[in-house]
């Protein structure tokens, strides 16, 4: 088996993601918006549904102009990519990829100063880029609190974390991740697919820093999940870079609907700001019912709660809920092993949740 | 300058698209259809539209079903991609990436039998995935006739060429095809963007062949180069091979609304042939009225002529006619610097451009 396959190809080990389950489940599990997308999305899509005959603008730039506005940058400073999954894959490649002959191995024998720093508990799909692009990562345990350790992050050739981490759901505070910025030899990558439900974002760090990259996506905060639109904030010289390794891999990763639809979405700033209230206020009702069930959760600055179970086990629990028609997250790490990734759904979902939880407990 | 970019970042040299000019121009240089797509595109669109908040298919079951039923293969032999430039980079990853210390510097000092083989004159972003990927690639002049030497490309590790090739049109006869595949020591991978507007087709040896990866696009054949769709028709072990690499780099490189236009695109099998047969027979009417204007066409298989121009250059009848409202493509390459190619338009874009070029020549 494996016949006519690359090397490469033989050595990945490829990210599981979460399961898109065929029948009707409270789903519960990979994070999305609780909420559909602003109306201003269907009607932006069906109006560029009349110019597909055409190739669409390889650079996005209307896209990048709406996203631009929306943070107070400059367009020359967006980079947008197919979700934010390509975006990091492409910030691994641009600022990491340095060679497997340096990499060698990419973890052991590596030296520290060489390697790009991660927290060890984060987004599964980190050390599969690491492998991809050959690049040495070093695993950066959390502290006893599960919070990202900011001065242990400190020194490395770069670094990666998201911020809320996931899926532990908890917040850096700034000064932290200007810390990892200010400490970090190369460029610090913050992705921040969950930061529209908290309050901390380093955005505002990028006309200082030449070397932060802040990653974000349409997925969570606009509810487009399916629409695969993702970006990067950074200095105009990092952009540059991630515009040349994409326009050496694939020149039109976003289609001219997703471009269109997308920046329907970001234009719409009052609907986006209704919804992300609903799901901050239906993330403080559910971890209160949930602490009265006995079950401690971390605090979340994200649209998840990521909540411990001992006895039944998390993973007992998750397979108790699946059997009552709902589907969360287990993940089988040893530090995350004896809790649940319950994402944030409307009142009436996690009101489903928490009677089959009381049922099960 | 370029601080902070990876070494990798700092070696490419990105691929150059075709211009997608901002005013009204014919436009007849990046081989679009010249038609719109089906209307059942615009419809699938809309409906899907209303489940943009979840995550679409990581595989695109649905559009592997439909293009397997409309090529008369079984699903598991369908890899779908962000556009067949995708399809191809993973072609790269997947099957002739075997690392840097193997590829040396990607071109000398690689024994010919380490090689992968492509056409000397091709689509120029094959060497830009070679160096992507490390990969050592031979360029294998084209015969005087501009066609491929299908005896010089045998032999290698692997091989890439489109057929028809471009941006010269003609075809490779499948008796070339198959010798290529047979005489190559790993995979070949056969471009076949332009196929629907010839008579030549790889996809019934995929069943007999376990290293050919048929490569097609939406593009051209089912006028939609705005949604980006691409696939790779092949046997399973090496659709496996693309899986691994795809979800090592983007779980979800296709959002919901291309899979649901394309698979209703290629449904539409009516619509199709009679866009195609349009096009061909308008590809008829411009080659003959060119050569009565005294300019020589390469025999095309595609929805593009290759046009020879001596006096004035092909430099400057394209600058001539892009003056003249008509932009075609020019490459500035030892072998493609005397030509134009020029896109199949309606037959009013192509009377358009023999006005234009009656007057300059």
């Amino acid at each position: 088996m494996k016949e006519f396959w690359s090397k490469k190809a033989k050595s990945l080990t490829p990210y599981t993601a979460g399961e898109q389950p065929k029948e009707r489940l409270v789903k519960l599990n990979t994070n999305e918006n609780a909420y559909p997308p602003s109306p201003a999305v269907a009607a932006a899509v069906s109006q560029a549904a009349g110019r597909l005959r055409l190739y669409p603008d390889p650079d996005a730039s209307r896209l990048c102009e709406a996203i631009a506005e929306y943070h107070g940058v400059r367009p020359q400073q967006v980079f947008c990519a197919n979700g934010s999954d390509e975006a990091l894959a492409l910030c691994f490649s641009a600022f990491f990829q340095n060679g497997a002959e340096e990499a060698g191995s990419w973890f052991p024998g590596v030296s520290a100063s060489r390697r790009v720093k991660t927290p060890d508990v984060g987004y599964s799909f980190y050390p599969v880029w690491a492998e991809l692009f050959d690049v040495p990562l070093e695993m950066v345990p959390l502290k006893e609190d599960y919070s990202v350790d900011a001065e242990k992050m400190c020194g490395g050739s770069g670094a990666v974390f998201a911020n809320p981490n996931a899926p532990t759901g908890i917040a850096l505070p700034l000064s932290g991740v200007e810390e990892i910025i200010r400490e970090t030899n190369g460029v610090t990558v913050v992705d921040e697919a969950y930061a529209a439900f908290g309050n901390v974002t380093a955005i505002p760090l990028v006309d200082r820093y030449p070397n932060l990259a802040v990653v974000r996506t349409f997925s969570k905060s606009h509810s487009l999940a399916g629409l695969r639109v993702g970006y990067v904030i950074a200095d105009e010289n990092l952009t540059a870079a991630l515009r040349t390794v994409k326009d050496s891999f694939n020149s039109y990763p976003l289609d001219a609907l997703a471009q269109a639809g997308a920046a329907a979405a970001i234009r719409d700033v009052e609907y986006c700001r209704e919804v992300t209230g609903k799901i901050i206020e239906t993330r403080a009702y559910t971890a209160d019912k949930l602490q009265k069930l006995g079950v401690a959760v971390l605090p979340s600055s994200a649209n998840f709660l990521f909540a411990r179970f001992d006895s039944p086990s998390a993973e007992d629990v998750f397979a108790a809920l699946r059997k009552r028609g709902v589907l969360v997250r287990w993940f089988s790490g040893k530090r995350t092993r004896d809790f649940l990734r319950i994402t944030i759904g409307t009142r009436e979902e996690m009101d489903t949740l928490l009677s089959a939880l009381e049922d099960i407990l």
